[in-house]
């Protein structure tokens, strides 16, 4: 890494000082913080949380990849979903909250086998806390980064959904993965979530 | 792109039925929106927005690349700064909200100026609207793809930062971005935006 070309320190570092709550609902909770930034000026700033977080990380976000049965290349898993805040239909990694007590790794076995129904083999990395829009919210996830038993692609792997739910499963090669997206925004109305776009953007090596 | 191996119907679509404002801050809304999902069920969910989108985007975020003078590498231009929501330092692309009647493109022009004092000299790509986290909030953005005028590693281009904002710029080889951003995290207690995690993770090369 190159040296930052600011010059501004780091010495005087911002600090959290206080909060308040605005309002709550049973998942989500507004809030006032109070800070202290590096001039040393006290400042206000409103910020959203899940009313649902146990531990460390509210939840996991899975690269899931297979080669499938009777094809030679490495595709990914994606899903979509109908999500209410964005009312439109989103293609996303599998995802979803930790319960109490659970490691990311558990989670992410856990969440993949219900909205898929495919099962981790091999988990190759678990990224750190990372954030998801961080001027807004403190939603944070790792990701999980996994290999998972290949299927055939005809093949229908039985998901456990809620009743709720309602989850299709994309299985998309990566060599053609930004294609896709962008065919799936355009053609179909899909909204991709803004993780998979930049993941397949580093992929496609046209930065 | 494959089937989708679910065999879930896309013709009983979810779709938005009605929302109600819970506590709105200068920034935020609260909302409980009804929707009917798919067994045409009517739900609630809860969902909070920012107040400040005037056109079809919340805003932007920035993958501009350069190849430093006296360089050979190209690197990429990230930002780091307090945030308030996280009580943390986070690693990001630079960012903005857009100005009313304002373009991705011209967005993404003025905040790379004012957060960097980077000048864009080519736009290669702009996303679709891409969702940020899609389960909690209907925030998006275009991700404008770019090249800078390359500057000498040493030097400082002259940011134009308001006030209350205090941001330092790194330049990134693409080559070393993940383990980059991982002794970021580990050494320096940085949090990593996700979109700037898969993106790097895209770029290693080793899902």
């Amino acid at each position: 890494m190159s040296l930052p070309p600011s010059d501004q320190p780091h010495t005087s570092l911002s600090t959290h000082l206080a909060e308040e709550t605005l309002h709550q609902t049973r998942w989500l909770r507004l809030k006032k913080l109070s800070y202290m930034d590096e001039s040393q000026v006290k400042r206000e700033w409103d910020c959203v949380e899940r009313t649902t977080r146990s531990g460390e990380i509210d939840g996991v976000d899975i690269i899931a990849t297979m080669i499938p049965l009777e094809e030679t290349e490495k595709h990914v898993v994606l899903i979509s979903q109908y999500r209410p805040p964005m009312r439109a239909y989103c293609i996303e990694f599998p995802a979803g909250l930790c319960d109490s007590g659970e490691s990311a790794e558990q989670a992410a076995e856990r969440e993949l086998l219900e909205e898929t129904g495919l099962k981790i083999c091999k988990i190759s990395r678990v990224s750190s806390i990372v954030g998801l829009e961080v001027g807004m919210t403190n939603a944070n996830c790792r990701i999980v980064c996994c290999e998972v038993e290949p299927i055939k692609i005809s093949e229908r792997p039985k998901q456990q959904l809620e009743d709720e739910e309602h989850i299709t499963i994309h299985l998309v090669k990566l060599s053609k993965l930004f294609d896709v997206l962008e065919e799936m925004t355009k053609n179909h109305g899909f909204i991709i979530d803004a993780k998979v776009w930049t993941y397949a953007f580093g992929i496609s090596n046209i930065h």
